[in-house]
């Protein structure tokens, strides 16, 4: 064992890696897995009158109960291209001969191998099910409690009108929501048993193949997929929902990572990474690892789309890929969950410097909303044109907007007032009240 | 115009593009949704009691007949590094002053380009739905017809056992029938309008913000989406349906391509591109665009998912990235469909190749259903040992394996019914059914 | 022609496209270089000896005067999947047939296509050197100028320490100027001819191949590249170079979107896009179209990696492959250069918004100076741990770090004769001189 | 540690990993580099008279020594992001404390993590290099020995004509003699330390700052690099020619595979996967893996240069990208040239049936060369026609070609004579012996 990838580093272990869903991934739970999915095969098959009952028993209690050192297994993998085959000796060894052989009984390497992965696919979706929930709860939560938090909205690298902070989180949670109607969606065409022989028509189990196929899924708990060796699309699918919860997890991070540098200080960390010759830095180290899990995964999904090009009825190289794509998108995909929620736990919003980065060009930037609260008193083309002047005197002097204004017109702006317009106006209410009622629905 | 994608090349226009899917792709059709977004939004304004009547059907009727000349629009789309500023300044030049300043009342220029996208995007989903549907009809026709066919099951490959070719084909259509699946999920969460005013609370829009919103959508005939502007998860989503598609047709093309080979003759194309000084030659030209399709669109989809991390409440440089990117998937599948739908007109199967191929080894491709044909007179075993020796034999030597077979055991095997067993036996017409059956349900 | 791309859009010409690089990249210029080498084919081959020279020189003139519709070579290219048969048989309809005959003699499409590319490559590449060239001097102004303006060094979102900004120009600088180095390594394994025939033996031009070849290269001013058909690496390479390229504009533009925000307000771009609601705004946009470009490229870079494993022979799916890429990278580098060079034209830096950015935190950015600086006349240990306290006493009260010093230490620092000291101390003066050298050599 | 990646697995350790290549890539070597580092910066230090030498000495001593369990820095990489601190600590840890507050002074964590990371590139690329070098006189040899082998030239999937198989060889051979010499280009642009301090100018280290970066470039043998940390693109051409590497390997894997399948069968792997029940299988399992590892490796290039764009001074998620991707890279290409060498050590040359399957379609393959041999005994025009005419009958019925023609013109082709021609006519000869010639200079 090399540590290639900092998911596999012991050094990087909790910077990069997650403990928890390395649990579904690591050598001994593809092994556990593929033994399980050949012990259910044989219970199944038992079950159609296709092998002896007996056999069926004693192979699946051999499977259940072998652990073979993955070293111990490299050598065969190498030369069949799979595991299978020598995991198959392996558990056949268990086994008195007359059992033995009908281990893996008509069935292909692919078939263990995509089923056993679909097996830990489905743990690490509760996990992410799980952590997206936590997710969606705390930035609920956050949204609900800055509501009546005033920040400058932002386009372009540049403070646009202000808005309330509440209604920005919430369109940082929204994709989530999103991502679990989608997880609905797409489980039922990945969460399928892999059944399918040599070529994919079982011919080896003659007229109880379509049978064993359902018996199979059945015992696994999973839905009967027929053969889908070289119909990658489900899997696909699942690469760009990874790919998408990361993604929408990284445009929040990278939000972070520009709120909290020093000239902005809107949030802050408080496990920011520290320095010990320069006090002030505070390293927003959770978000700088979802940006980049963002970005791995990214990559990954387009590369998961080359591995859809399976020719014929097996390619050994476009499985392959695929075995170097998913579980790193797996765990991205953990990672990045694991930091927000952490990031979530030592956010500090700081509601000041949020005021106080507003006032940037005197008050500039409440320009559109004065225009509107003018032309209560006076004709909108005036109103706009008396505010274009203001403006620009705004921001080539001292004064604030709204003395300007007063100057100009006689009317003094009550900037609390308007503040408060911003904060509830337009549809900020109705919506963010929108999502915060979908995001309740989720917990339990 | 330049022509840097073969997309927009008069050279490659018949090739590589698709006059169809460039009808909601090009300049005028971006103008064209743009101006209706603009016009329907003032109606939509009017009859939410936010602008005046009369101004609202002037826009309404100025917009439907402003053809801009995109050329013209270019310097303000420089400029502003979105073309809407323009656009609207274009608009308002048609307008009398009175009407022209309610003209994208507070609207923002991504409400209108990305609302814009979503209508035309909807016009390619339907061309994309009815490609697919023929498509699979084309398909099912043909799994249908082929069922009785026999070609080797290859994998890695290498001849593995045979099967029937028409559940070969069953393959190549069953991810298309999961497309159609995954589109009627997506449609409600991607054909939505877009319309959140500058930082996305609609703030200048007050207290009928919400309202307008709804009539804007269904007077657009499209979901009601509020603000979205950040949250690209939709677009990814179907960018991602994209690659999909492109790559099922291309796992399809990469099978057609390897059966087309002068030494594997399974099938042709009577489009095949021909040589003057090679007669022998007919290059399967659809086949290999609808290759580089699926390649293609892979790594777009990947790029897709890097441009979803927007900052803030607007990304200049995110958003033009996916102004780069969704346009040439969209047309790659267009693309991939239209030679998708080419080849089926003009392939031809060749059984005799495909049994000819079958051939090879003397018969030893038949090993496996041999035994299974000899377990019925003799212990399993026994069968198994005997047809490793024939085998054997067979591969070093000259003898075809079922003479082998006879000569050590006295049984004639009977290649003909051995071979009805291979199209039939196992899951085959099970399946193939349940795949055709579906197919059908498709069709009009 | 459709306008799939941005690049090829009326709309977005001015903001997404590149006139200038867009004479290498049109149709009539594929068409024009293609043309050229198959006139000059007949030449090297009538001096070679092989063809007549009568018909050598007709078959030039008329390559050289004839201009063919590409929408005429559309249908033939569809058919036979590569445009040269078309363009081919146009030229053969210009000629006498006695002339005709000797037409692309013994030459492969792929020898035109891709020698053409090479001749269009080598306008595009003098093009990048001339605009990296002018990139590099007006940076290597911009450092130099700005050797002596304080800016806080950024490291992980946070404030580090002060740095001279005219070295943080220089390390935007530095990559362009070993572009340029690795552009002189590439070019003779870039800018070589394909000449190779059906196969790339050159067989049909029997014993005058290889001559025929080397009179070609000389003729094309072009390297001798024998038959490259399937050895795609260096026009991989070419795209590896151009993604560095965009890469290095990318890094800067990033920094200056980063620069530009108005919370930072160290740059600002004169030419920056307005809002007419939003006074305050000044988008950068040549710094959002440099990023996006650099990650599309990026994107692109992968694929055309992708795009290597050509099968056998030739593939016509790889190859087309390339011909929706690489154009794409050429068009971006160019792009990038071009706004790059605008935006150099139009960035105004503002020192003193730097150095009060420098202010955050009440001075305590200046700890690990003042640590050395108190070091001179007291011990390390002691200087450190004074500065330890006095930096957490600034952070969290409101007096300055300096006060705080002088109050725990009677050491009075002079913030100026400090700021001077991190302007020039350390490496900035060699290395920022070192630079600058290298970038003043390659002036002409 | 998990096993993520097939990289980092006891499973898959054999199959889809390199021992060899591990020992530069795993946490150890990682963290024995930055010992390195810290020791020898340390005595460079001394050496520049900035540090006390006894300090120096005693940090070099403990840093050689220090062999900490990466678990124990597990903590404190995640708080701060990165390594260092924590391995500084433990460095520290292992000092009185007079020395070891001379430990990683003045430098910053990005200085001892890259200068790290090119010590292991440097050990890595001798590797490579031996590997290339090997395949290299592999090629050559085999090219040699198949120069008189005729095998069918194919393009787009279809024959074409006749070629010398050696000379195919040479194709796949030329790309890795560039590789070669853009690594020797590379290498100084590459091979260099980083030591820049907190943000680069090396402050902390005055007037001794640029001596010392000198002097710990002499002591690890490396380049003087001054500061890169934001300057990426020599890491991402590195990546591009890893890129390269596994690109030219995989294109010459593919064609493997393509002859290698059962229909084909040129070529054939002793050492290929077996299979018991379809004992006709001979599953070219290096070449798969060629395959693979180029595809990942060509979307991992594409990563690297998204990873270019670092913000200011330094990067934490563009930094993180790189980690998860880089060494990936460099496993890639060392599996993949372990595979190609075993390949080459397996693969079996199979002339007859290269012949056998020149027979398709009764000869037309030779129509070309015919076409020319025909032409010296009657006018060009008139030999093209009558091979026209005799191929069409050759394809649609049973005569072979040279039949046709004789029975047509009298004239009997001798096969044999012309095979020869083919093989060694155009610029066969000429280019293969260049090819091979520079793969002999290349050897020791």
């Amino acid at each position: 064992m090399i540590q290639v990838s900092p998911f596999d580093s012991g050094l990087y272990q909790t910077l990069l890696s997650d403990t928890e869903a390395g649990r579904w991934l690591n050598d001994q739970a593809q092994i556990r897995a593929m033994l399980r999915v050949e012990g259910e095969l044989a219970e199944a098959q038992a079950e159609a009158g296709l092998i002896p009952a007996e056999a069926a028993s004693a192979i699946a209690a051999a499977a259940a109960s072998l652990v073979p050192d993955p070293d111990s297994l490299a050598a065969g993998t190498a030369s069949a291209g799979v595991p299978i085959p020598a995991l198959v000796k392996a558990l056949k060894a268990a086994l008195p001969a007359e059992q033995a052989r009908w281990v893996h009984f008509g069935a292909t390497s692919q078939d263990i191998v995509d089923t056993a992965l679909v097996l830990n696919c489905a743990e690490l979706i509760t996990l992410f099910e799980s952590r997206l929930k936590a997710m969606i709860t705390a930035l609920a939560d956050l949204a609900d409690a800055q509501r009546g938090t005033l920040v400058a909205g932002r386009t372009r690298t540049q403070q646009a009108v202000p808005m309330s902070f509440g209604f920005k989180v919430a369109q940082w949670l929204s994709p989530l929501l999103r991502q679990l109607e989608r997880l609905e969606e797409l489980k039922p065409r990945l969460l399928k048993t892999q059944l399918g022989g040599a070529v994919g028509t079982l011919a080896a189990m003659g007229d109880k193949a379509d049978l064993c196929g359902q018996i199979l899924a059945r015992r696994l708990g999973l839905g009967c997929g027929n053969n889908w060796h070289t119909q990658r699309d489900s899997l696909v699918e699942l690469s760009g929902w990874l790919g998408l919860c990361t993604g929408a997890l990284g445009k929040m991070s990278q939000d972070w990572l520009l709120m909290a540098q020093t000239e902005v200080g809107e949030i802050r960390f408080s496990n920011g990474g520290a320095s010990s010759t320069m006090p002030q830095k505070c390293n927003p180290v959770n978000a700088e690892i979802m940006l980049a899990m963002a970005r791995h995964n990214a990559g990954l999904v387009g590369q998961m789309h080359q591995a859809m090009l399976h020719e014929h009825e097996r390619s050994g190289s476009s499985w392959a890929q695929e075995w170097l794509l998913l579980p790193q998108q797996l765990m991205s995909t953990a990672v990045a969950l694991k930091h927000g929620l952490d990031a979530m736990a030592h956010i500090e919003i700081n509601p000041t410097r949020m005021l106080h980065n507003l006032g940037a060009f005197n008050g500039v930037i409440y320009a559109e909303a004065a225009t509107f609260e003018l032309a209560r008193s006076m004709p909108r083309d005036q109103a706009a044109s008396l505010l274009k002047q203001a403006c620009s005197e705004a921001m080539s002097g001292d004064a604030h907007l709204f003395d300007l204004v007063a100057r100009h017109s006689g009317v003094q702006l009550d900037v609390t007032q308007m503040q408060q317009r911003l904060l509830s106006d337009g549809a900020t209410t109705a919506w963010l009240d929108a999502v915060l009622q979908q995001a309740r629905a989720q917990q339990p």
